[in-house]
């Protein structure tokens, strides 16, 4: 099956966002985040980050409910296009292919339903616009300068791990523990951490679309301005740094409840032979270096998707372990030294990772 | 009472802290946090910050039980620590006299058993050191540049206050409700938003010893060092913005349990009419502007103080309401927009503020 | 003639500036600086930083010609002002008073030609506004929180320091040489390296308005502004690191050649015995730590002053060795290591310091 | 002729660098920059940046006289070492094969001279070491932590251009005029602005090696360090902003006078038709986006090369305008905005760009 070549994939490029109150989400990631619009109607607005010359990384569309309507890629040709849709059909993967592209600013796409149940899309031809890179007259204090990745959440990450490696990404660095179970894994095209994780838990989900700063100043001007605002509660986790991408990171709920991650300072990983980092699950440095405990939401939920007739796409539910109650849940422990176990921690620190099981 | 003239106090100068291990505390300061030596021998270690020109900011000093000696602070001539003397024996405290200081580096000192219970030192002559403030080969990504302020826990806040501006400082910020309960209150002699603070519960005990970074990457850098060396259970609480002083933090503890703040960016407070601050016990950002939740050891954990003879000092309870009660215990609430209450704020969210209510 | 009291001052708290263009000295100070109005008509635009709460750091005056109307500080009582009066009557200068105040938001004031040849002012009463430190959604990425400091240019320096001593201020920082010429002098009243600087130069002239950031980023980021606005010529010295007092600088013009430092973490001051650092004048990292020459404008361009009847105040030459030409100019030299020279720097290096030469 | 496919390039990997005191240098690139010891020897050291997993990014070797050894890139595949052969026979250069590498860690290489005279290498294997990236107890102020880029000097642009293109080299940024003359080029393999550049001069000679930390303040603590160590005359240009590739940047000269540059915050280029970024040389923010005028040692200076047997490449010289003619030379001049030109450059400003004409 995987016979057939698989397109040439650049990376993760925008992100289609249904949301239930276009003017209140304009107002998150227009006046709060800075994001630029490229252009806008009563039904969709377009953005992009200040480093971005194709039309937009974020479509925000009007809808009943929220949703995700599709993670798109950019392909390194046309010809990149066609092999994507070849590709999906030999899966047996329900594929659309427009040649005027599904939404503004983008030419020839093909649209799929992968074989995770996820809203895929694949183009080449994309309006150029100003990189707005050097206007510093229009940065604010926090400025996303570019897309950065989106995370999935997906029963079954092994097989997800395949199924994105047929399609040319790399695993980066993963969540498993000692049983064999994987939690998570992170998989490149761009020679970044990702492009795209894998988040295990009950799916097709999209878990969060990430955004770069420039530097770690710039995100917490992001929480300041929340603070100011007095939309502190938009703040879900963070800012901290993360183990896995080595990254320092915020989340953020837009007013639908969609994550948005703010995300700085991962690390090169171009190489073919870039060696793949593994945590153990029970490593409570793993997701925050700090040691921080994750918020139980940033476990549990997350954002329908849509299929491509604009119907939410059922749920199938993890079997595998999940990392919530593995770590934070009835039975579960994390450690700061592994030579060591919880119990060497400070007195005052051992509760803190047990209060997510009251859930 | 208060005929007698106040001290002119300068600044908080120095902190004697007694510890149980001192080679594991000297790695904390020293190699961790990066405070300079500027002696040490079996029984005690003197530290100072970057830009310090005397002899030490703090005293670490080997001990049977965690607890603090005294919070000493410089005033403006040698007359003023007889001014001091003075003050006290008026208040009928007990005082100690020494021409020749009761630690290394400092000379003719007064020491007290303040009105709340804490020992207090004051005094004029010290050794100059070196200021290492152009000595950038030196500087650690996390220096510690300045002592900023010490923090007080005593049960009874407006009396405190009351005692304070006897003494010559001023309320710069203050945590109260519309009951008229104070939880908390900040009081500056050199114009920054303290010198001291005085947070209410079973007391006398020492909240935390605060200093100052340049900015705030300093802060970061130092979880990042100490998650490396997989310390991170070290962190208390933070990084984060605080509300009251405007500044960005981060809470940690020493070997022995003793909170030490990592603090930059507070405000000028030096006019007379500086204008004071209030926050409403219930507004979630006043501890923290982002509206991450206290953790509750943060409120419940302090280290006892020694009175003069070297004994624990026996504590007093609190019998106002407590900020963890009314904040995140069982009856608290706290909201993010005053206007709205808890209940406006997102669904994922409304649980955190009372994760505390287990314990 | 010193046994009149001195005024108690508080600090530098704004400066009178008189420009030719008040839209375009607005456009400089608002729309670039983001500094913000207080108020403003046809002919003065009142400008204050972000943590000020009295109602102004700049008073932009239209007039027809360029220059400085008034060094203005606060003191600490009502009766300071009566004090400063006296202060200056006892000395012979001419003093005007004014119980409504020169400018608005200021209540009774004294103005003085002082023995310098500046105008200075003294104020207690003022209106307060709002301090906007906690407001993040008005912070540019360049946001000016403070005013700093002034510096002023004068022919005698020893004279100024007499003078200035007398007045109250303490000396932390100089610049002499081996034969006693003194070059430059900073001074202080609130705790920071400085209030005001005295620049030996022909005199009386305004050398900079000095305002501070947080951190070093903001400096660098009106630096990407102005490259973007077009406007990168404003920029006349820096970013750098100061030798003396060891801040992080910039220095621009405005429309009219008055010059602005944008200032960040020098060090604590406020002891009585701080210890005044005294820098070589031919060490060529008393002006910039990394030992960039500094232009030769910067040494010869200031802005001249007003007298109490809004006429220039005539230029007195100065007559001790300058330290352009100790330094960079025909018979001057600077070195990196005292005790190598000049001729241990790199060959590549060693004109640098000499191109002013040809001016 | 360029039917032969070309190696597909990775990336810049390591430079070799001939310096005279093996000593001097090793305090220079370890005890000042930071960066980590691989291994060493009495005439080797082999030096990496905290993010990188194969061996090396520098080889410092003993020699006669400083010069470079050689410019290496790795590829994909250890076939591609087979096309990095047969593309340069192909083109008539020399090349050299060594299965087992030419320096430690490496395995099978490729050495050329290529047809610009540069000695280029090609190889894929490589030892692995640990990447420091999560090890912040290593990390100093200034943290060097992945290498960016080489930057060569050669006298025909255009021809370099072709050259490097049809080894599959993209170009992403250039100076050019309104004459049709090219003054440099910038071009990458991986996703930023460069591996490498070349600008126009005196060639073949290396202009500088470029490493990146994660942020600007990181930069601006190397110059801290370099004055506290009084070592300022390392800093030959900047810390600024470049026009060109919108990176922070600073350039340091080592014991020997090779070139190093210090980088941060380019932008992503991976897409193929990532817009051409064209400057006019007159510009002068292209080479500084701040105005600040290049000095003229950073036009002059630069490191010669030796061809596979170890001698000193002969200079062909440069015949087309040269940059530092045409912006401060004695004919050239250079704008703030295009359609004003220098002259509307305030007054104290328009000589500054001419300073070079003494030269």
């Amino acid at each position: 099956m995987t016979e057939v070549q698989a397109p040439d994939i650049l990376r993760c490029a925008y992100m289609e966002i249904v949301v239930t109150d276009l003017a209140k989400s304009r107002e998150f990631y227009v006046d709060v985040l800075g994001l630029v619009v490229t252009e806008e109607d009563d039904n969709e607005i377009y953005l992009r980050s200040m480093e971005e010359f194709i039309h937009h990384n974020i479509v925000l569309k009007k809808g009943p409910e929220a949703a995700i309507g599709v993670f798109s890629y950019r392909v390194r040709t046309p010809e990149d296009v066609d092999a994507a849709e070849a590709f999906y059909k030999n899966l047996g993967c329900r594929t659309e292919r427009n040649k005027d592209g599904f939404v503004k600013g983008i030419g020839d796409s093909v649209r799929v339903e992968d074989p995770l149940g996820f809203p895929y899309e694949f183009f080449y031809e994309v309006d150029h616009v100003e990189r707005l890179a050097w206007r510093y007259e229009l940065y604010s204090p926090g400025a996303l300068v570019r897309l950065d990745h989106f995370n999935q959440v997906t029963p079954d990450v092994p097989k997800a791990e395949k199924y994105m490696e047929d399609l040319g990404f790399r695993v980066t660095e993963a969540i498993r523990d000692d049983k064999g179970t994987t939690y998570a894994a992170w998989m490149r095209r761009k020679p970044t951490v990702h492009d795209t994780a894998m988040t295990g838990g009950d799916g097709p989900r999209m878990h969060h679309i990430a955004f770069a700063t420039h530097e770690k100043h710039n995100i917490l001007a992001i929480c300041d301005k929340l603070g100011a605002l007095r939309r502190s509660d938009a703040i879900e986790r963070g800012p901290g740094r993360h183990g896995v991408s080595n990254a320092f990171y915020l989340y953020l709920r837009d007013p639908d409840g969609h994550r948005v991650e703010i995300y700085t300072q991962d690390y090169y990983t171009g190489d073919p032979d870039n060696p793949v980092v593994v945590w153990d699950v029970h490593d409570n440095q793993r997701r925050d270096w700090w040691g921080t405990p994750v918020v139980p939401s940033w476990y549990t939920d997350a954002s329908r998707v849509l299929d491509l007739d604009g119907n939410l796409v059922p749920l199938v539910e993890r079997t595998d372990a999940s990392e919530l109650e593995e770590t934070i849940g009835a039975d579960g422990f994390s450690y700061t030294r592994s030579d060591e176990g919880e119990e060497s921690m400070p007195e005052w620190k051992q509760g803190e990772y047990k209060l997510g099981n009251q859930l």
